[in-house]
């Protein structure tokens, strides 16, 4: 099967390179010339490219499948501008971080031109090449089932985790790795939940790892912490010098903690123990910001999604007036000055 | 009627002052003789004072009433001093900012030599002098109810508010500003959950003054938050130039939000517009933390004072390891790299 | 001065009463004739009412001012229809609950036919007619001005507070209790933000007062907690049978959590010391929901702000599903089964 | 090597399987006698039991290796019992839940008898026996490196996980599942901080499961959501009827909250698709609340693990009163009802 693909950012090549070692074949577009050229070297005659969007359309053969996958602010613009190369019956793939609102305009933009429109949430990150991509598909029944051949080849497959109790005869596309959602929008609409718990879960265990990290507060020498105005109450409680990198490497195996996030985890305290290379500036993406706002409209809380988004805009100094604040009404009512920096 | 004070900084001096006001009389006992002078001047032949504890003993009437008020990591040593030096049926004040669990083992402790333990938390803070403390009392009923005549003096009185509806009669104590709450260490764990709650309160101010702070986020101008990645949605529903130093006075008048902790934060907002004397750490002396712990202890249930507190921990670098880490975690499955300052 | 006032409810006519007590007259429109009666009765000629909408609007004299004081869900069309009627320099002002957004939207409508449309926040519930109303207010400058008369009347005064430490001269309004905050929206936006800071200040009293409800866990008695797993590791820490109306009540005079909702809540409490009369589902309108989402677009930390809406979701069993979900994992790695009803 | 295991419950028997299966031996002590039968039934001539403690401690060679596997509420008066028993050299292990502050105790009060005493922390639940347990081991080198035989027998090994990149040359300990954490505590300590990471990585997914099983409200016919006040403002963007077990099983392959926590809850979600089998009364056993208090005590933020314990409290009611207080609050000042049962 054929698949035009725009935006051979890393994300895009590595989902070209998957469908054509499966023995599908690629159209790429994309304005940098020798992103083209590199792929075109690396998968032979199976993917061709072209800077030109007519001759990007042109080289399809119909129904026409053209995935793009740029980075979310470009993204209406580009299925714009595709689209009205298209044909009725083509199909437009949105495979980037849309929010799932625009996916309903676009689709229902779409849908009297006959092109039917496809959201899908991917994840894998940096690792999708060789994990595979997750794929969280919105839109109608029928594209999503033609694409299906290109679809099971992206996604990861039935081997990349063993059975869940119970499920038998044969797979389920979800169990592949791969599964039509909803209608237009239903595949952001779970990545961008899927990314809220991502946020959540990630916070659970930076918070876990700080505590371990202070273990050692009540240790004579722990001058870090002095500028505490409260003492340890018991700093007998506090004397492990933990390593870090070996608690989180003995979590890995056996214990219920245990999962993807954390082998990366793993990865990075071995590489960087004291996390030297990092500010903690917390930058976030949009899906966190916008499962909250699920949650508020449907009445659903959400307050460990909410405080690890939070910690992010914290991250960033974004408590900062608010913290001013504080400092001013202790002033006021207890003549309490601001603590120094530690 | 006579009081014993131990420690004549601004909490002790203001409390002498006004039960000297309402006709009471008072022994200081405090190192700084200096002090001991000044308030002698200030409060004539009402006030004496002595920089010598056993000459401070001497110089009380039994049944000895002494109030002890200072920092409560020294409090339980003089306590001890002083005790030492009392009679069965005298009594001790603690009216400092101890753990109520030290309450229960002191007044344990004294109980065998006949000398009664009181634990008084005071709130009040800089305007206690002229708007009066609110005391919470722990202790034993017949001192308390021997103390009655001095506690009436410190505490604000009932025309420090409007009457609740519904009460009638002659005025509990409660009403005009003491209460005894219950056995040793009532008192300051009914204070503790005071300032926990106060935590949570100016909390809630401060945030929605950052929101309101914010509410230009949407300007043309608005290089202040252009670090953010994801860009706002709608930046013309945040194109608001808030005058925050007028909406905190307006709200003082006639709103659900009205409070003292209002009527400060107007005046600090008024008197420094844009909080440039604060850095934005923020303290917390112990109240807060203990509140949290009896909140885990007994199952309930305190989002927002644990946000509260935590939040101040943030504001003195108390996440920074944490967000290292979410920053390595997305380094390491999608490559991203960190924001730079704004 | 004149104003036209739609909608007769509590709200409205207790405003409508502020200004005729100040002199002002006023022309009523409202659905139910009884309540124009009414209205009519207790305050003779200054008010005057109808039931038909052009009627309403031909007895106001240009340029008009008409405050539609109805619940939110049906302004916008009430907004609508009495606009068709109006004539270009009238004034129309949304007193309601709006979203600022749909002002926004209303104002640069009705710009082209030349009415002014203002927004108001009105803060002060079932007591505003004895207290004032604070006001809070969007909109272009000129109706604002023109409108001063009524809002002062509206406002409590100045005499409602002491001054804030450091004004001097002729008061601002914002100290009478009224403030222009600035364009469209702005008043709305001002009064969402107040709703979210009242609701995260009500949850940080809820919180400690179940704190103190709780502070007798430890007695031998206390069956009431005992379905709890972890059995309380110092129960002689928790034996305090406190008398929770009598501490809302001495906390309203000297405290630093002195507070207008302190007030009502000590009322409450003295009323129905159990509150039995509730069942503990709270309802939320809008105004907190709104709030969050401001802070997340604007990458403001609001935790305790979500705090405090999310606990209202799970009061009306928001988060029994993800509950269960809790429950099938912990049976699912620990064989653990849910603890029965306590 | 020899292990003597007091308690032969699910985890106890699945320890002594285990290290049975590596050619290791074991004496059982357990007051069931019919739990000792089957064992030997079912391992051998490995394995031989009594219900006599002397006699337990008879049976072992010196120097003894004891491990306790019983409820933590009755692991300090048995390591008692069978430390009168011991004699200098032998080890006591608490493999069970204790705090860590007993360890620091009982590790102390062994001491001047030469009885060594470690803690382990011990993962992987009803599944350990299959996957092997991860083990988090505190107390001295010495006792610690002769019972690694035994340790390495238990923990899952280094095949049970992809090796982390950058790793090379002979395997640490953490990387075959077990370490060794620091002195007297630290296992448990390491445990603790490990079950709050789980509580708070259960409420990510758990939470964004709950936004997903609500993405339906606004159906016309979504009468389950109906008793919110607030309408949802675009009821077209929750149009979405999503197959939640479908979506957990998507998730686990490729994507970056794939884990096995992930794993059980698709085996759950198939087997049980609406939850109907639990009532949302959700429990938790001590780690989570010290994990909380160790926070708390070092002055690092936890937003995420709190609100994941919080939640638990108010699935058991534990917010029952403060919301009912918030009930009343808005009552008093708005005059607003509290909505009915949906």
């Amino acid at each position: 099967m054929q698949l035009g693909m725009i935006g051979l950012g890393r994300m895009g090549a590595n989902i070209v390179r998957r469908i054509v070692r499966e023995g599908h074949t690629c159209v790429g577009y994309e304005l940098q010339a020798d992103a083209i050229d590199r792929l075109r070297d690396e998968l032979g005659d199976s993917f061709t490219g072209t800077t030109d969007l007519a001759e990007f359309v042109a080289r399809l053969t119909p129904p026409r499948a053209v995935w793009v996958m740029i980075p979310a602010g470009a993204t209406g613009a580009v299925v714009e501008q595709v689209a009205a190369l298209l044909e009725p019956g083509d199909i437009v793939i949105d495979g980037g971080n849309s929010r799932y609102h625009e996916d309903i305009a676009r689709s229902a933009a779409l849908a009297p031109k006959g092109i039917h429109y496809v959201d899908i949430g991917t994840s894998g990150g940096v690792y999708g090449l060789e994990r595979g991509f997750c794929l969280m598909i919105g839109g109608e029944r029928e594209p999503v089932e033609h694409l299906d051949p290109l679809l099971k080849s992206i996604a990861p497959g039935i081997g990349a985790a063993e059975r869940t109790p119970g499920r038998t005869g044969a797979p389920s596309t979800a169990e592949q790795g791969y599964l039509h959602c909803g209608p237009a929008g239903a595949g952001h609409f779970v990545k961008m939940v899927h990314n809220g718990i991502e946020y959540g879960a990630m916070s659970a265990y930076a918070e876990g790892l700080n505590i371990l990290h202070r273990a050692n507060a009540g240790a004579a020498r722990a001058g870090e912490f002095s500028a505490e105005l409260t003492p340890l109450e018991h700093p007998e409680y506090y004397r492990y010098d933990l390593d870090i990198p070996e608690v989180a490497e003995v979590w890995r195996r056996g214990s219920v903690v245990a999962s993807w996030l954390l082998d990366l985890t793993a990865a990075e305290l071995y590489a960087d123990p004291n996390l030297d290379s990092f500010d903690g500036r917390v930058s976030d993406s949009g899906e966190g910001r916008w499962t909250l706002d699920a949650a508020v409209d449907t009445g659903v809380p959400a307050p460990v999604l909410a405080a690890a988004l939070f910690g992010r805009f914290s991250s960033r100094d974004g408590a900062l007036y608010a913290d001013k604040m504080l400092s001013a009404m202790r002033k006021a009512f207890g003549g309490h000055d601001e603590l120094p920096e530690a």
